[in-house]
């Protein structure tokens, strides 16, 4: 689809989705088309009703009991397990817990200890900044160097003294996509290992953490997987690097035996030593009764549906704005699920864009960027989000004081 | 009260204890006597309909725009704040993030780099295991030794050579209480840090870190908080060293500017910067609403409520089970809300009193704890518990296969 098309077009698209009921999964406010979810997804129908159970009968009912009751001891694992068949990793390698930040921390450094005669951890310049934050805090701490350099140079900075490559594979900025199985083969030539962020990935098309061969990897809770606000993240590690996995967050739920109270720390097997302290479980049952909506989901088929949304938007702003840059690329394989468009007053049209309820965002200095999460976004919705944007930019509508006011969170 | 009573005493008690009406804050099962508290809080009333709400018009309605419109960018600041006033600490100096094991990472990272020229962690033996267990980790990164001495030996040990002094305040195992303030002083005056885990202090009595001079603090949202499963934790930093305050868990909403997206790492001023990633908003919500049970309570009446439920229980457990070791201080002012009896087979004993819904826990290798949470456990709540051990003791209740099956959990 290249050509702008009319809106009884699109909605005879949506009558013709396979995928378009899984909508009804969700619970969207009415008068609003939310192209942020790949910023923070969407509340599933299932998850009010999961959390009131947790609470008045896991907790409330249940008491502490419910650590075997309900199992939450071992819900970082189950919820793990259900994410891992999202991005293509065995059983046993995934785990939630904590931030995307704090599970970067334990993977670089788990992987720094696996090469301890390189002192270099190679990221990318614009990657999402708590990635190179955490990156440099990481290596402030074993005296490394964090190197960071543009995208085009990355394969070619694989030099010897580099200990791992970080890197996350979809641009939160540009949507553009690293080719995940290139670069990693790409380290692992230069001997050293990859961990990749993916938290503009998981759940918005398919991984296959096995076949591109990451040695570690994390991931976000709350956007394409539509875990909530602040949702816990999860960490993968490659099964290679199972066996004597080692990272400095030694809390007690990383701990071979917890219960069994001993002074010294004594690494679990496997993923578990990824595990630091006491899960969030309430935070984390909603994750999980999130994951329900990818029952019986293809992803490839979500991926599908979600590059002829993007095609739709891009396609009706060639024709109705054609002042606005797209920095995303047109290559479905080359980028994630979103379109993003520099323009220097970008805050100001999202604003006035949120004030229709057309709800993308902005990252700074001239981003302004529309995720079309394909689980909820209607071809209409784009439809008609493309056209009011084009409209805000053809009668200035975004040029007044209050939509160029700065909010706290942007 | 040094002898027992009989229930229509203990019922007295009730009727005339002025803090009986806070049970009504929360939402008991029937048939249960909780005395667990000090492992898991009870459940708020508030909890389930703020929840619901927090889902369904913050997340559902609100979406991406609840950042600011809710303002959850600042929840846990504001959630700190909460908990400052019944920790003696001003406004500014405590947030809510990440798990108490993350925070005493930071704490500890932190208190290190304001002593470079030191090389010793002090701690206790037989201190929380998460805590020995994350001090190890980070001894290990610092290149620093970490030090595990008897209780006794602790103001003896503090020899030149110790950056920081990390004790949890009340033990969970016997519930013994440390002199905060003195051995504060103490390491202040061998030139080192205190940094405190008040788990099992927070919200059970008055605690005053102001006036102790504590340097660093970290405590749990879901004991005596009763911030739900796995609740958020808090971390305190006293005003001396918030200005340049660095740990090593550089994420971006620790950062000065979270917004503008910068490569480099600048952290936020104040308390902010012990943020890490980003907040587990659900969660925190719940610790947030819990938080209003302790609206217009008095600590220190609190804390003589729970004398008074140790001093009966006590004396109910001389006068019927005298083979019962107790090794909780039984001066109220050496000890937290816990009595904590040895016995050879407590496991077994604590599973038969589950059994009978009288719900304490058990830790190894031979130590029950009964938790007195004054906000919601009766006097004649302990007078039965009392009794239904003596029995299962003097019966040989215990004794069945069934109640020696350890549980994943204990």
């Amino acid at each position: 689809m290249s050509t702008a098309i009319t809106l009884a077009e699109a909605k005879a698209l949506d009558h013709a989705d396979p995928l378009a009921s899984l909508r009804d999964r969700f619970a969207l406010p009415e008068g609003v088309i939310y192209l942020d979810g790949n910023s923070l997804g969407a509340l599933p129908r299932t998850v009010a009703s999961h959390l009131a159970n947790v609470i008045s009968t896991q907790w409330g009912e249940g008491l502490i009991r419910s650590w075997n009751t309900h199992d939450w001891i071992d819900l970082p694992a189950r919820v793990g397990d259900r994410i891992a068949r999202l991005i293509g990793a065995p059983a046993g390698t995934v785990v939630v817990a904590d931030s995307t930040s704090v599970n970067l921390f334990k993977a670089l450094a788990a992987a720094l200890r696996l090469r301890p005669e390189r002192r270099v951890i190679l990221s990318q310049r614009g990657n999402f900044p708590t990635d190179a934050y955490i990156a440099s805090g990481v290596a402030s701490l074993f005296g490394c160097e964090l190197r960071l350099v543009g995208a085009a140079d990355i394969a070619s900075s694989l030099t010897p003294d580099v200990a791992v490559l970080t890197l996350t594979e979809v641009n939160y900025r540009t949507g553009e996509r690293h080719d995940m199985a290139a670069l990693t083969s790409a380290a692992h030539a230069a001997g050293a290992l990859a961990v990749w962020d993916l938290a503009h990935s998981a759940g918005a098309f398919p991984v296959d953490l096995t076949a591109t061969g990451a040695d570690f990897a994390v991931g976000c809770g709350y956007k394409y997987l539509n875990g909530g606000p602040g949702a816990p993240a999860f960490v993968y590690v490659a099964p290679s690097h199972l066996d004597g996995l080692r990272q400095p967050l030694t809390g007690w739920l990383g701990h071979a035996a917890p219960f069994a109270f001993a002074d010294d720390y004594q690494p679990a097997a496997g993923i578990d030593a990824m595990r630091v302290g006491t899960p969030a479980i309430l935070s984390m049952s909603a994750l999980n009764a999130a994951l329900d909506v990818f029952e019986g989901v293809d992803l490839a088929a979500l991926k599908r549906k979600a590059d002829r949304l993007f095609d739709l938007f891009t396609a009706e702003l060639v024709a109705a704005a054609p002042e606005l840059e797209l920095v995303t690329p047109t290559d479905g394989a080359r980028r994630g699920n979103q379109a993003s468009y520099r323009f220097a007053d970008g805050y100001a049209v999202m604003q006035a864009l949120i004030a229709r309820g057309i709800i993308g965002d902005f990252r700074g200095p001239d981003i302004m960027r529309f995720g079309f999460a394909p689980l909820y976004v209607r071809h209409a919705d784009v439809w008609h989000a493309a056209r009011h944007l084009a409209d805000i930019l053809s009668t200035g509508d975004w040029d007044r004081p209050e939509f160029k006011a700065k909010a706290k969170v942007v």
